[in-house]
């Protein structure tokens, strides 16, 4: 085993004494859907690789074509083994059963019950329901297993639901939403993944904040000037034209990811690290969200499309032009924001937020830019502004933390250079467990630090719904720029926003 | 002109219009020593190299040898050529004037006088008499030149004097010998030199602290547990065993480059980077300093002396049994002081300050320690201590700026790991101008800010010399504690202490 799954290991073994593995049962529903061979089944693979996976855990898989297990796990095989080694696909697929049911239908919540309770054989285990279908079938499935008594809990056993963004599409639909699954299932049953969360950088942000005596002090108003976080993509809209053109960037990026990197730069310590105290933590960040100006929205929200551009020097069209996209769809594929937070610590401090899509680069960052020294007592002759300082903390293309500091200049008494120390995560990346696989570990071993609550969730609605349905007037005031495929995307009010800003290393 | 080089020609510009080079004349005393052709020459070798020697630029070398100037240059040549390459010899030796002389002779004086007025020929040049001879010499010597009026400077033409440590044994000889060269001579034109504050690093000390941000929130009693100044040697006493056993190690390191180390790292930020700001600011450190209490000294004070031992795997013989040291020298070779200074900023904050020869590596760093985060909210399971903050400025082996950083071990939620983020100076080191070369050509521009001023060498011998004495009694409460060479020293009565604590890379 590797130094790092023998960590993971060691903190499951603290989660669960006496099971280093919990045993743990999985329902895989649209198990034969993108999202599970693409993400759940190689997130198994790599727990059984790590030794993490309890040799008493099955899978259940549900989808709606009506198969055999047999058929299902040879149409399965061949499109993991491009990724999964033999010796984890061996371990992985004796324990599928797959159940071809429409899980919606009366009746099919009864049957799967009937197997969940076979496999127990009179022991319990956790089972955990991972709805890997599409987000307007939440509720209805939720309604289903609730009504066959899935959501129950046996004493010793936990019953977990994992669902995936987007968690309804305004603050009234996020509401519905959770109705129904709080009518069967309590918040702490309820898992809602940001696999932004799973990276390390991501989660890394709180122990450099945390760990190090360092970075507190100067993380507030006093020091800082801004913080950028940055989610650009140089790949277009893809396979998900659909459901892309009805959400936009605001709802695919802003109400879920971005959010999360905000509440992380921002948030107050927490007294422990614990789930709970975590997310109460994250939730005051957005309490402290002030509303977007809607009468000065220009100020603060640029929205851009992209048109027809070159990326990587090849041609590419514009976002009207892709397919399954109307000709004069209206969606925004690029945001910019600027928020602040009314809090002691930020009051005053800009928080850039920018993302798009078919921009120039791919690249995750935030970057904490200081504010200016009080005074350049080094009298430079090129240049009297000393650079300010920057922390970046990369997750795309290099998981990475970087200082940016100024140092003399060879020789001279009095000319700064700017020099850059880094630390890079995942050099030895083959040792590393897998983003979704550690999300999966911690649904098994029920900590839910990571995960989205629903308070949290409302909060961020609460913010963004006013501004989505400003953009959806027809007389608007915040114009959608288009901006070429390839470039840095429209332009923006203030100069120093993170995207345009990035040096390349 | 490589690009380091160009930026000393603009500070050199600035600090002179019109004249990119200053026009000055050398004058070596003991130009047929040791220190000018190890260091004098190379220097001057690296400034003309680097198109910073005036063309009009005279040396003249004087010695007691009797030798035509030629003969001299003869001599001198094969000397030089390992180290200076041959278009900056020959671009060297012809501006060379040998006079053979006792300078300290009555007349001689005058000679030289004669001789640089006839160089100057009616134009005002710069004139720097380097004092490249025993500091036994330096009091005659100064009142000589004094004598014969060297000291006086016209309008348009500054003189300049160079000494080098030792600046005195203790505090009473520091003050006859200031009082002989401030009878001829201002503060202005004394140059005392610290060959340590020539090192980029150590000039980076300032940089780092007051160009950035980021540091100086957290450079102060609050935030910083201790700070470790460690330089240690591998090598012996060697050559210098005279000096070296009527000095030991608290006149040889602490007087000087110790100091000079502790000042940089403990002074307030000047409100300008000019020399006689940045001196009053580390004189203010020297004022703060505590006396160590007499009646408690080995808690604070610890002195050795190497013995017979084995370095990279050669036995090498004890002090006492070096050539030319005394069987029974008491001289110490090792001291690690633990100093406080009392002002706002440091109190209560102790300095620990390690110097010695034969230790097992040769060393030198400034350690700042950080205090432990005020709660480790992680609940590690393998140590629930996380380890604090360290900043390194490592002046040797490495000219590095090294920021030790709690990172989350990968996989896991709890667990820290120590992670290094390294800035190395001088990766390109063929375009760096010579240690000496700055502080010559510092002479050459009139900026005294590296180097010492009277008050501050007053102010440290004050500090040393009742420990001294102390030290000097026939009874005295510090033992000499015998170490072998190779060691890490006697043992301190405080673990975390610099050199012991040094991770290698």
């Amino acid at each position: 085993m590797t130094e790092q799954a023998s960590d993971v290991f060691s903190d499951l073994a603290q989660a669960m004494p006496g099971s280093p593995a919990v045993s743990a049962h999985l329902v895989i529903f649209g198990a034969t859907g993108d999202l599970a061979v693409r993400k759940i089944y190689p997130a198994l693979a790599s727990l059984c690789h790590n030794s993490l996976l309890s040799p008493a855990m099955r899978i259940v898989a549900v989808g709606r074509t009506p198969l055999a297990t047999h058929a299902y796990v040879q149409n399965l095989r061949p499109r993991l083994e491009p990724t999964i080694p033999a010796p984890c696909l061996e371990n992985l697929l004796p324990r599928i059963t797959y159940l071809g049911m429409d899980p919606t239908e009366p009746g099919a919540a009864a049957e799967l019950s009937t197997l969940l309770d076979t496999m127990d054989a009179g022991q319990t285990h956790t089972r955990i329901f991972y709805f890997a279908v599409p987000p307007t079938a939440y509720a209805s499935l939720a309604m289903r297993l609730g009504e066959a008594g899935l959501g129950r809990e046996k004493p010793g056993q936990a019953v977990r639901l994992v669902v995936e963004k987007p968690f309804g599409r305004d603050l009234a639909s996020a509401k519905e939403l959770d109705w129904v699954l709080h009518h069967f299932f309590s918040e702490e049953q309820i898992f809602r993944i940001d696999h932004y969360m799973a990276k390390e950088t991501v989660q890394n942000v709180l122990f450099l904040r945390f760990a190090n005596v360092l970075f507190e002090p100067l993380w507030n108003r006093r020091y800082i000037d801004h913080i950028s976080i940055t989610a650009a993509e140089s790949l277009g809209v893809g396979r998900r034209a659909e459901f892309y053109d009805q959400a936009g960037v605001l709802r695919d990026m802003f109400q879920n990811h971005m959010m999360m990197l905000l509440a992380l730069c921002a948030m107050e310590p927490p007294s422990s690290f614990e789930a709970e105290l975590v997310r109460d933590e994250r939730s005051k960040v957005y309490r402290a969200l002030r509303s977007l100006d809607i009468s000065h929205l220009p100020e603060n929200l640029v929205l851009g499309q992209y048109g027809p551009g070159t990326i990587q020097g090849q041609p590419v069209p514009g976002y009207t032009q892709e397919p399954g996209i109307a000709p004069d769809s209206t969606t925004p594929t690029f945001a910019w924001m600027r928020v602040f937070l009314d809090n002691w610590r930020w009051h005053g401090v800009p928080f850039y937020m920018c993302s798009g899509k078919r921009l120039a680069e791919k690249r995750t960052e935030i970057a904490i830019h200081f504010k200016d020294v009080p005074i350049s007592m080094f009298h430079q002759s090129k240049d009297p502004h000393i650079p300010a300082n920057r922390l970046i903390l990369g997750i795309y293309p290099d998981e990475l933390v970087r200082l940016e500091i100024q140092t003399k200049g060879h020789g001279s008494h009095t000319i700064t250079h700017t020099q850059a120390m880094d630390f890079m995560y995942g050099a030895s990346s083959t040792d590393r467990i897998d983003d979704y696989a550690k999300v999966l570990l911690d649904c098994i071993i029920g900590d839910q630090t990571l995960f989205w609550r629903q308070d949290a969730v409302e909060l961020c609605w609460s913010f963004l719904t006013p501004i989505l349905e400003h953009c959806n007037c027809p007389e608007h005031a915040v114009p959608l720029h288009q901006y070429p495929a390839g470039s840095l995307g429209p332009e923006r009010p203030v100069k120093s926003t993170a995207f345009a800003n990035c040096e390349k290393e």
